[in-house]
């Protein structure tokens, strides 16, 4: 890409930014899920995003934010689209965040940030914007029907019966089982 | 403690060996919940224990036979005594489970056993049997009020609930939460 190209518009910068931050962010997830917390260094990234280490630098002079926005825009991941039945929408995102689960690696995330939030303080604010962005959505769909503590309650078990068989039963809840729980969610809010 | 005494009996020995056996394995949950599951090997259990490492490796040559008789002592933790009220006894149940992420360090020992239950097929089994072990009392307490895939469903919800708040929010949840999703759950599975 000529300077010409870049001398009357900053578009063309603006793109090959936007595309060295999303290679760079997405190396960082890569190292995380395949290598660990520890592994995710600026040198490791960089190798893994195929940029320099100084690129990395320059964008993210801090390890922390690294983390942090390659967290942000690995959490940018489908979710259900709501239909307005409540039934079938709890049904439904229970089901995004199985699959996201297994096929995003979303369970190693979701891993290394309670590891490292449990003696790190400064990741405990990116796991919960973490964890704020991902339950957005289901806590959305179960407002018609709950408020208040039953309303944290039902979130809290809905997401942590997906979150329990994955990380404790090294199993993907089958979708009938998952009809289940959205069942005794329901169910039991309106009892 | 002199050789005549032991010459008679061996219960001397044993109560000598019980104790050692005790004294290493709850240092090796020191080890892992302090500095993680890689910390956790002979020498620095040794160290840890106040034994020759010699001792250590008489009575585990294998390190994941450490980690295994480890979690099985570990495991034995309070859990609630059942009345025979379902109510009463899911939430007394729920918050043995709660204060022991937090007093015992159990979230250490849950992420732990997640995370190298990932990438080590070994710890699989280790993992399920520890997991298998702490659940069996909520799931006798539910069986009168849920089979097949509603008991699992309700199992995995309320053991869920207290996981996820622990682990991915950092708190522990609230008696009336607690409350709450007992309420769910039962209310739930009988509607």
């Amino acid at each position: 890409m000529g300077n010409g190209v870049m001398d009357d518009t900053d578009r063309p910068v603006d793109a090959r930014i936007v595309r060295t931050r999303n290679d760079v962010l997405e190396a960082v997830i890569d190292v995380l899920v395949e290598e660990g917390w520890d592994a995710v260094t600026h040198p490791n990234v960089a190798r893994r995003a195929g940029y320099s280490k100084a690129t990395v630098y320059s964008h993210w002079p801090e390890r922390l934010d690294l983390l942090r926005d390659a967290l942000a825009r690995f959490g940018d991941m489908p979710h259900h689209v709501p239909t307005g039945d409540v039934r079938a929408d709890v049904i439904g995102e229970l089901i995004s965040f199985r699959d996201a689960l297994v096929e995003h690696r979303l369970d190693r995330v979701l891993v290394a940030l309670a590891d490292q939030a449990m003696t790190n303080p400064e990741v405990v604010e990116i796991r919960d914007a973490f964890v704020d962005d991902g339950a957005r959505l289901i806590g959305e769909i179960l407002e018609p029907v709950a408020s208040g503590s039953a309303h944290l309650a039902a979130v809290t078990m809905v997401c942590g019966a997906v979150l329990y068989s994955s990380l404790l039963q090294g199993v993907a809840l089958d979708d009938d089982v998952i009809e289940q729980v959205a069942d005794i969610a329901l169910g039991g809010v309106t009892a």
